[in-house]
């Protein structure tokens, strides 16, 4: 501790907001040297190693070739696959000094999917997966809670490519299962979710979340069984379908100043009260319209019909319909349908068949034989008892509708949802042929025909690895880091100023470094027990030994950062017992 | 081999110039990605890491604390060193989506210095030294030769940090010593060539220089002793001064049209022939004008006096004054200097007490007593046996005349220089407290004063090294990797079709790999032996086993890919054989 190149704090950085930020900071581990970029500290880079090795050694276990592209990379592939503009403000673009255009790569699919293309032809060479864990960059609008959301960061990014759609399968679960290894050992508690790969639709798509309640994603799970997914990807299972053969025909009713669905329910259990329950805002139809921004610069309205009760999530809509941009329809947009009454919109005027030609997506709840009231488009009048599949239908369904806590699980027949909230650490999903055909990657078949490849995407966060592990792994009195990843494996502590404790304190930390123990010894002469004992404990290796007073009965004491356990170890047998505590 | 992502080509690649450069693209080692920015592939990879691991075992054995700086750097620090403005269109930079100034850092002496202002505050925390092994970016006009100067590259660099100037000669010794033992471990040739430090003049500094012909720096050895500099760094050894008690008076000529050395000793030779030897070209005094543009904006003249029969050399002088440029003075510059006449300048006009007031600076050579031919400053004329020291002197000396082969040695009595081509792959040099100042870097010392820093510098181009072990490891069959940085230890090439030939080869790989031994297996059943031989001879691994024909007789054969030599071994036997060579 004299010499290591490190200083610990006792006062909290001002601009951190999680504990995982404020103790690594404190701790000596990383410094910021600019908005989302961070410095690795000696003991920061020796966790920050042991997590890449960790991940290193899951994906060559298997079967993975690691390679390694540029983080400066030209940008013409990046153009081929419309990325370039995509990426918007979000990535780093630089010239260089003959006016060449380049990016700081946010991720490789490009220089990927052209490696292969460069060196393979065959059929015969695949399935191959390759990965590299390099240094990306992303200029977050927002960068937040340290080394969590950073603008220079280190990924472990792979891809899988195959000739088939069950290769695809295949290369996907063996992904699976190596990041399940992989989490499994780096020590936090997560969860796998269902994702969405936004317009790519259709494919299977994962994350793994860490369990925390400082992270930005939010997901839900079911209290039952173990359904778990990403808000964006949760999808309602329809309702059976109801009879409506008896049901009374449509007809429109004056419901004279109600814009909104809590006026118009007001005026319902008015006007026209029912016996066996009052009206409620699920009964009603609500419809709402946005306008899409395509790619290509053009311009689309489109209305989603949901219930009354639920607000259309932008996350959610923006998730089915990605890369498209999704904005509010405003009143000078609304202004050019004149089929359309604002606050009495009604499926009348809605769908490629009807006055406004809008297209018309509906919440998969309205479905078959439920019925509804809602706008008759026409100022002050609603719709009652408008039956779903009899008196309307959409252009399809579309799930952009909230979800919330107590919604009814999908997976099972007993559980609610809940929402938590998690940090997302990894990644897979497949990807299937976009990159291929984007860039003209294919592949001779077994018959001599050229066929496109399909590849799947894996990523792992490894340099947020390390906060995400301490968010897991600390308490009020500093880090307490799991035994693989920790930056040392013994903490050696001498206090007082006789020269026999530091002596023997010496010849335990070279004891156990001889026997490959990563030792941490604090031999600064005129340092305070107390703080010694303050700064291992928010250093937070596992094992804590002190040597001092009892050294007198021949003592040394062996402390578990975890649990706080203490053991008395005789000094002459301390070496043998800490290499047993530390290989287990 | 079947499934390693690899790919050998016969062909060379059109834009390779040097022979690492071909062999480490057609053996499947890299890929360019844009100019100067390559793609390691997985063979390439294993190199570079082995590589990487050999410098971080050495710095770690010397003591040095690994940390690792962000890529991505704030131009602030930059700008209070002004080497923002100073690396002119070398460094790439980059503006963040809020305008924020960025570069990608092509070293980082800025952030070391600030990073240790950080945490350390006294003179009891130091000597520290810090490394990191990074990737670093240049804007290079010209990259060149692959990875040998590339525009993205690793470098380990790492920085000493001291109170006195003993501690920094330590700290450098320390630091020469690791590099020694690194080098030596590479496996390549190489040279500690004296090197200059540019304008902080006067500390030490050395290069180690791959020896390579071709090498973009030329150096100079001595044919006798252990001298060797960098041109830019020899320093002429001062004759010793010759008594001039009887020298004739010094005396002007009439030499009209003699505006050159060559028409000047020609008419000497015709109208002065002496009786001794012939007039020559090393007889006269040659004065060059050139024009210093400071950093501050400012331009000073400046006169360089070199014997009549050498050039100033531009690099030699540029590195005497660096950061400052020069420039050669032009027409309208030299009007404004009436004193000065082209072709016939002389000392009467130059230096600080002379008509023109020009600063004049005299090579070493030109010592006291030494005799001279040179201008008179009147036009047609030269001034004869003028004496060094009794009829004129500079305001100073400077190296600025080129370096010939021949010349003396400055380090012995016997030997001469020879020039020699070589490859920069290390730098160490004695910074001083040029950083530590611009960035206020200070400690207390014994006494409780604040003194500011003396700071080391020290580099490796670790990914340099691969290109520089493969030029010189490699014949005209492939490269031949040194075991230590060998992408596996062993190639096993199964030959033919019969099926115990490929049992046998995949058990001995399985047995190799089992023992920790790392194998490329050439396991693909449809090609011809002769090009898997090609394949292992171009890969270069150090031993390659064939399995074949011998079997029958139960024999497999070693090949030594160095010296060619092989070996019948019985299979049985293959493992422990080939675990002992390959251990050593």
């Amino acid at each position: 501790m004299s010499s290591l190149f490190v200083r610990t704090l006792r006062e909290d950085p001002v601009d951190a907001e999680v504990p995982s930020h404020r103790l690594l900071v404190r701790a000596g581990y990383i410094r910021r040297a600019a908005p989302g970029i961070y410095t690795w500290l000696p003991l920061g880079l020796r966790v920050f190693r042991k997590v890449e090795a960790i991940v290193r050694e899951e994906m060559d276990a298997m079967g993975a070739q690691e390679l390694q592209f540029p983080a400066l990379l030209p940008r013409e592939p990046y153009e081929a696959t419309n990325r370039w503009t995509e990426y918007g403000p979000n990535i780093f673009r630089l010239q260089d000094r003959k006016g060449g255009d380049y990016l700081l790569g946010p991720t490789h699919e490009e220089m990927f999917t052209l490696v292969v293309k460069d060196l393979y032809s065959s059929y015969k060479d695949l399935p191959v997966w390759l990965y590299q864990i390099q240094t990306k960059y992303r200029d977050e609008a927002r960068p937040r809670a340290g080394l969590m959301r950073g603008r220079e960061f280190v990924m472990k990014d792979s891809y899988s490519f195959d000739v088939t759609d069950a290769g695809l399968e295949a290369s996907y679960a063996a992904h699976r299962a190596a990041y399940v290894k992989t989490f499994d050992r780096l020590g936090f508690d997560y969860v796998v979710v269902r994702a969405t790969s936004g317009a790519m639709g259709g494919s299977r798509s994962e994350e793994f979340l860490a369990s925390s309640e400082v992270g930005e994603d939010t997901y839900v799970r079911c209290t039952t069984c173990d359904y778990a997914a990403n808000v964006e990807a949760v999808q309602v299972r329809p309702p059976a379908p109801v009879p409506y053969d008896d049901a009374p025909a449509a007809h429109a009713e004056q419901t004279p100043d109600t814009p909104t669905i809590a006026t118009l329910v007001d005026h319902l259990n008015e006007a026209f009260p029912r016996e066996d329950r009052p009206w409620h805002a699920g009964d009603t139809l609500k419809n709402v319209l946005v306008v899409l921004k395509h790619a290509d610069g053009t311009r689309e309205p489109l209305a989603i019909g949901v219930p009354g009760d639920r607000e259309v999530d932008q996350k959610r809509l923006e998730g089915m319909l990605e890369p498209t941009e999704v904005a509010p329809m405003d009143e000078a947009e609304l202004a050019r349908h004149p089929a359309l009454v604002k606050g009495y919109i009604g499926p009348g005027a809605l769908g490629a068949d009807h006055a406004s030609g809008i297209r018309y997506l509906l919440d998969p709840r309205v479905g078959e034989g439920t019925r509804w009231v809602t706008g008759a488009d026409v100022p002050g009048s609603h719709v009652v008892d408008l039956v779903a599949g009899r008196d309307f239908t959409g252009d399809g369904t579309i799930e952009a509708a909230e979800v919330r806590d107590g919604d009814p699980c999908p997976n099972c027949d007993d559980g609610v949802l809940e929402t938590a909230r998690g940090i997302e650490m990894g990644h897979i999903f497949q990807l299937g042929r976009k990159y291929a055909e984007a860039l003209d990657l294919k592949v001779l078949d077994e018959n001599g025909k050229l066929v496109t490849v399909t590849m799947g995407s894996y990523g792992i966060g490894v340099s947020r690895a390390v906060p995400v592990i301490a968010e897991d792994n600390h308490d009020e009195l500093g880090l307490v880091w799991p035994r693989e990843v920790a930056p040392a494996d013994v903490h050696v502590v001498a206090t007082g100023k006789d020269a026999a404790v530091f002596e023997a304190a010496a010849t335990l930390a070279e004891g156990l470094s001889a026997q490959g123990v990563e030792v941490i010894y604090d031999d600064r002469p005129k340092v305070s027990p107390g703080v010694k004992f303050k700064d291992a404990e928010l250093i937070g290796v596992p094992t804590i030994v002190t040597v001092g007073r009892g050294l007198v009965e021949g003592n040394v004491e062996v402390k578990d950062r975890r649990t706080g356990e203490r053991t008395e170890v005789p000094v002459g047998e301390a070496v043998a017992h800490l290499v047993e505590v530390v290989r287990g």
